[in-house]
């Protein structure tokens, strides 16, 4: 691209390092902000220089928190229940707490174990995990990974460490979506809701 | 949604500002940035501060630039032929610049005239074109604005202010593109591609 102008240029590149932002829309955001004239690029900036700097990773379960220890963990109406939910990432995190339906707390585990990324268990904060198993008695987790194969396989070599303790592990269900059609389901995912079917209860 | 951090929270509000940029998508760019390990937060933070205080206005041609005066003016290799291509907006230079098809110098009006959009002549930069055709004596000006009923009115209203001045005007060639499909032109261009047809000459 010809650039009139270096400052310009920087942008550009910049931008176009975040992912899914090619040259052409990091031009498109940067020409939007030269534009502009209610200060996007000033709070922009602002944003993400504190983004970088003061944002923490939970001591405990190694969420995304603006301190030591995150809300969740530091919430004692989430403290009595002693479940802990593991996920791969703070998005995930997210995405329960949205949904309303989980009390507990969680883990982030950092990813999944991954030979070919070249991801392995130290890689990610299992460690961290059974040393609070240890000191927090947790009774209950909940593997709330993705079901993919790397997922599946950390679901068993957290399973493994666990053997001899007494700590009951369960994992999210795991069948077609609501408002989805059985005809476009996997097969997996349709041939897994069958084995995995629940009673069904009038009066629910 | 359910931020566990107030600073991430932020970073998405800002990069949810940004055009074609939604929550999910903003929080997409945050969590990314939180993980990357390579600075990007701070490299483009550095960017847009400097994009939001050091950018200026060409005083010449209103392009975006560095300096006082933007590299294109700046150019003697291109101030001899007193050609000024007028165009919407800077992208349009660099799009322009991009064919190496053009070797005059650019006017970047700053948008078209529209009165749906509140938008008249003096919103533009046209005053400033009218005092700079005089002083440098201009001989072609080159109209390449979009071909807009908008457009078409710029381009009107500047020719009518150039009625009694000794200048040639010009518009750039509208027609079926290259690699396009006559089936899929629409009949205002495809007619006017007739009208406007040029001889064919074996050598070229």
């Amino acid at each position: 691209m010809n650039f009139s102008s270096k400052i310009l240029e920087e942008s550009v590149k910049a931008l176009s390092s975040l992912p899914g932002v090619g040259k052409k829309s990091a031009l498109r955001l940067a020409l939007h902000l030269v534009q502009d004239n209610t200060n996007k690029a000033v709070k922009i900036s602002t944003a993400l220089t504190k983004l970088s700097s003061d944002i923490k990773k939970c001591t405990i379960c190694c969420n995304i928190s603006d301190h030591d220890v995150c809300n969740i963990c530091n919430n004692p109406m989430r403290s009595g229940k002693s479940i802990i939910c593991i996920v791969e990432t703070a998005r995930d995190v997210m995405a329960i707490e949205e949904t309303n339906q989980f009390n507990g707390k969680y883990h982030v585990l950092g990813g999944v174990i991954s030979p070919l990324e070249g991801i392995g268990p130290t890689d990610l904060s299992i460690d961290l995990l059974i040393q609070r198993i240890k000191q927090e008695n947790t009774q209950e987790l909940i593997m709330a990974v993705s079901p993919t194969i790397e997922g599946e396989t950390t679901i068993y070599y957290i399973s493994k460490l666990l053997q001899d303790m007494e700590i009951k592990v369960s994992v999210i269900a795991r069948g077609v979506s609501f408002g989805g059609d059985l005809e476009y389901a996997d097969e997996l995912t349709l041939g897994r809701s069958i084995v995995s079917r629940v009673p069904y209860n009038v009066q629910s």
